[in-house]
């Protein structure tokens, strides 16, 4: 059986396309080199095909129910969960001294791929604890420090991540928690949260919810929020887990996929005071819950990439294996029939499949490399570009992986047909599974909205320079290798892009409504350039071991590259035209659609 | 709650787009009149909401089960059954003098669409049966016909369709199961059959299965299959359903979704012998099946349309009451939050449901009103012209209500946001239930082969040219009410699919595998264009209803038609462009991906 990620793969992203092992001329990665992160990454396949793939299947049959007020998830995840955390996974970007592997951000997010391309409804547990130490150690005080991360990054406390409540959805300005100052520092919390995944389990003696509420007397709308810890049991002074903190199951949600992940209703401080402690400065809470949310948000996307690797993987297998039919040519019935991966149509649901697969790998990784530059590269200038770039990156790695990754899905499916419906495989799980992608962190919506109405707007258009110059390198490296074609149709769609961006820009100054209207059309022309310059990059860097003599399975390898650009800019670029068009004249069919008419 | 159907829509349908009371002149509907076929309307939404809508999840969380050796279905499966035959639906299109109720195709295609938008996975049980007597009555003997017909109108015994074997999928000249001559003019019949929908169950005493296999000594290939009927009981000269026939059930299959139809492999005379009565001539069973599957393809077609009108309408009532973020124009939190309907990206999503449900069905009714011109139109060139039309939709019918119904119902769940992801609502299922409608009775790949290879190519394009001129017809129509604009794009689209074709025509000849290498391409393109004529159709005819002064809710229900128009040539039509280059060029990237490097 294929494995769910290809390890040759990965090291070609970590250590040809994104140059990981020039990290470690930084001081934080002094004492690391490729044998290190060679061996994250085995012991992460180690791990997930250990604990991980043998669920997968399992974890989407038996989902946690409720028994007696405690909620009971299925037997395999409690082992999962703590495997992960003694491969040092969840503490894995942490500082070595307080425990972590302080190993850069897309190394780590290689590994994590591991977990997610093998049972995401398992892997979500150890990566939201991850999240939520994450923010603990970007905002907490060094006493909240002490006290949360070293149980989290071992393992003995979960996290989470509470912002949603059942009459706001995406409006977090609506939020209506709230929080009431007590005279001993800290604060009751009441309201209730929805969709809280992980939100309640028994893999860990405690849970540590990170809370968005109101502090009485706080301006309305988003200005008005602050962050908070808020425990599943309170914790004394020896750091032991005691007492239950007030916090009741109001029910748990079932969801079409992601079976695994208990995904709950919280009601904070119904039945007794719920104590929660303030996380930096009161009213913050917002820009807070961002650092971690823009983490989740690559890291939904990785989760997509992950998922769609998986599900081409299978179907790539399958295609070889699976004999049916005859080429149009041939006329005679009695050959047999041939394997299905020689049929071109097959070809070109699975090649939809790797460039959506190898695609979003290539970006939620660049995007991890970003986080390493952001916060390691050795002039300011660097680490400013990094920052801005993300910026402009991150709703496209939240959303591109889930939106193209599952049409990678649908043709994996679709490739193995009536097997690839059937729950005897794998596919249609990943189809169900990867669907929420596009929904929690943001829907794409929304991911539109800030790509479209923030991240390209903001700054004299910051953003699009800086992608700018990034794809003018990539397009002056194709030259040199003799990928012309491809960086002329690059250069000449960023050249619409930009275009159609400051078009745009015109429009919404003068009615914002009409200017954000076509925003999700915007996100997909965008992500799509953005998997151009992607696919670029990858077939440069394989032509260039190309002509360096690549022979073997290493010369496949990258061929496969080259020729997967080339399906790339032929089939999924030119759909930019249409889109462009679109934006250009910035049609206002469906803003000016009457409510009533539905 | 809303209805998952809008009957409002269906009589715009049948009275104003289709004409249908046109069909009352000719003699074997001459005692028809509107108020009938508005009482068979009212009927099958009686049924469908009585028997079939309070199922829908129980049916999908209820699978069947095997218990010693015997299918156990849902207990609301067999009272839905019965009373979808006693409401006469299966009989609806038979000639009175066999009970039916001898109803234009397409009326009792939108009576059945009520069902499938209910609850697919226990309509699959009428329909199969329903669609497995119609063979019968095509090409069976007298005798067969009385022995056969009168029970499965009944509902006494069900019936299926029997052609998928284990190894051989959509390759049916690969078929393996033998027929082997007995001296009392019957056949033994040995082989598997795998994906049999419905082909196990208790809700009927007898269980017809129509089966493909090859008479001994056959030629090989398509030209050497028969066609049998094969009991799962024997049935006596009496008519009574006696000894069990030699069919053994080889197991249950899990699917995605339509979890409540029994997908079954099926042994044929693994145990003992298997019986089986030859329909026709032998060697003939491929045309008489593609009588069925033609058939059957547009009533997959008309599922898809019935699923994305109910996802879509469950969509829009969600979008109606929930309040959610204000519009970007207001800056200030203190306002109350909007309907989500109000946000412009909610009424593209919705708007992409609605063109793609309302599209799907004006489609699948366009195709039954075919079936009907091809049978009872009073002249001969116009029961041919309806016959190379339907040809030709046949695969787009079959496909497109699949693909971009799929959208539109993973927009619907989109808007609903985290709730349409949840099993507690319905969309969820409905986007799992769809998924299905593109792989069987040929999946979307077949069915692309289906139409460049074969439809749009045969009689020097006499498909095309039929086509071309109902479009020219509707080109004609919308510019006397003023739709110049959509009129001028759906010919100019006509026009570069013409050029398309004569284009991949001229190719086919030289390298039939090169020439059919992107069909798939060919049929989005065809299918935009298909829908495009019937948007345009439906706008025509609304706006020449709002010419002739329509007001209040008629008035809004013909200007959303309009609306939905002009969103469908902004939106969907321009993705034409880059497929038409595509094709052009014949990109061949997919083609010449080599096997080895996936």
């Amino acid at each position: 059986m294929t494995t769910v990620l290809d390890p040759r793969d990965l090291r070609f992203f970590l250590y040809e396309l994104l140059e990981v092992e020039q990290l470690t001329t930084r001081p934080r990665f002094a004492e690391q080199g490729r044998e290190v992160y060679d061996a994250v990454l085995e012991t992460a396949q180690a791990v997930a095909e250990a604990h991980y793939l043998p669920n997968r299947k399992r974890n989407d049959q038996e989902e946690p129910t409720v028994v007696d007020g405690r909620v009971v998830t299925q037997p395999d995840l409690k082992p999962a969960f703590h495997a992960t955390a003694e491969a040092g996974i969840i503490a894995s970007t942490h500082d070595a001294e307080r425990g972590g592997l302080q190993l850069p951000h897309v190394v780590a997010s290689a590994a994590i791929a591991w977990l997610e391309a093998a049972n995401i409804g398992s892997a979500s547990y150890p990566m939201l604890t991850a999240g939520a130490a994450n923010l603990i150690a970007a905002f907490g005080s060094e006493e909240q420090k002490a006290r949360w991360l070293p149980p989290m990054l071992e393992g003995r406390f979960g996290g989470t991540m509470a912002l949603t409540e059942p009459d706001a959805g995406s409006g977090l300005a609506d939020l209506r928690t709230i929080a009431i100052p007590q005279p001993d520092g800290t604060y009751r919390i009441e309201g209730a949260k929805i969709w809280i995944s992980a939100g309640e389990h028994e893999l860990t003696e405690n849970i540590v919810h990170l809370v968005l509420a109101r502090i009485v007397g706080a301006p309305a709308g988003t200005k008005g929020i602050s962050l908070f810890i808020v425990p599943k049991r309170l914790v004394g002074a020896d750091g032991r887990s005691g007492e239950p903190n007030h916090i009741a199951l109001g029910g748990l949600i079932h969801k079409m996929g992601w079976r695994g992940t208990t995904s709950t209703l919280l009601n904070f401080g119904e039945r007794g005071p719920c104590v929660g402690e303030l996380v930096g400065e009161p009213h913050r809470g917002l820009a807070y819950m961002f650092h971690m949310m823009n983490e989740a948000r690559i890291g939904v996307g990785r989760a997509g990439a992950a998922m769609s690797t998986a599900a081409y993987r299978s179907a790539v297998e399958y295609a070889r294996q699976r004999r049916q039919g005859r080429l149009p040519a041939e006329k005679d019935p009695t050959k047999p029939p041939v394997p299905i991966i020689a049929h071109a149509d097959v070809r070109r649901m699975l090649l939809i499949g790797k460039c959506a697969a190898e695609g979003s790998m290539a970006l939620v990784l660049a995007c991890a490399r970003l986080v390493d530059d952001e916060t390691t590269a050795p002039d300011e200038a660097a680490r400013r570009e990094a920052t801005v770039l993300l910026e402009f990156l991150t709703p496209i790695a939240k959303s591109w992986p889930a939106i193209y990754g599952q049409e990678g899905i649908s043709n994996a499916l679709q490739t193995m047909g009536g097997y690839g419906y059937a729950r005897e495989y794998d596919v249609e799980q990943l189809y169900r599974d990867n669907r929420l992608n596009q929904i929690h962190e943001g829907t794409n919506g929304i991911q539109a909205l800030d790509l479209l109405g923030r991240k390209v707007m903001q700054d004299q258009g910051a953003a699009l320079t800086a992608f700018a110059s990034r794809v003018a390198q990539a397009v002056a490296e194709a030259r040199t290798v003799g990928l012309d074609g491809h960086a002329d149709a690059l250069a000449s769609a960023l050249g619409r892009m930009v275009e159609v961006t400051r078009g745009l820009a015109r429009g919404l100054m003068q009615d914002p409504t009409r200017g954000l209207a076509n925003a999700s059309v915007y996100l997909d022309l965008a992500s799509r350039v953005v998997y151009a310059w992607l696919w670029l990059r990858q077939a440069t860097v394989a032509a260039r071991a190309l002509a360096a003599g690549a022979t073997g399975d290493e010369a496949r390898f990258y061929q496969a590259k080259v020729a997967a650009a080339r399906f790339y800019f032929g089939f999924e670029l030119p759909k930019n035209a249409p889109d462009a068009d679109l934006l250009e004249r910035n049609d206002a069919a469906a803003l000016e659609f009457d409510a009533e008419w539905f």
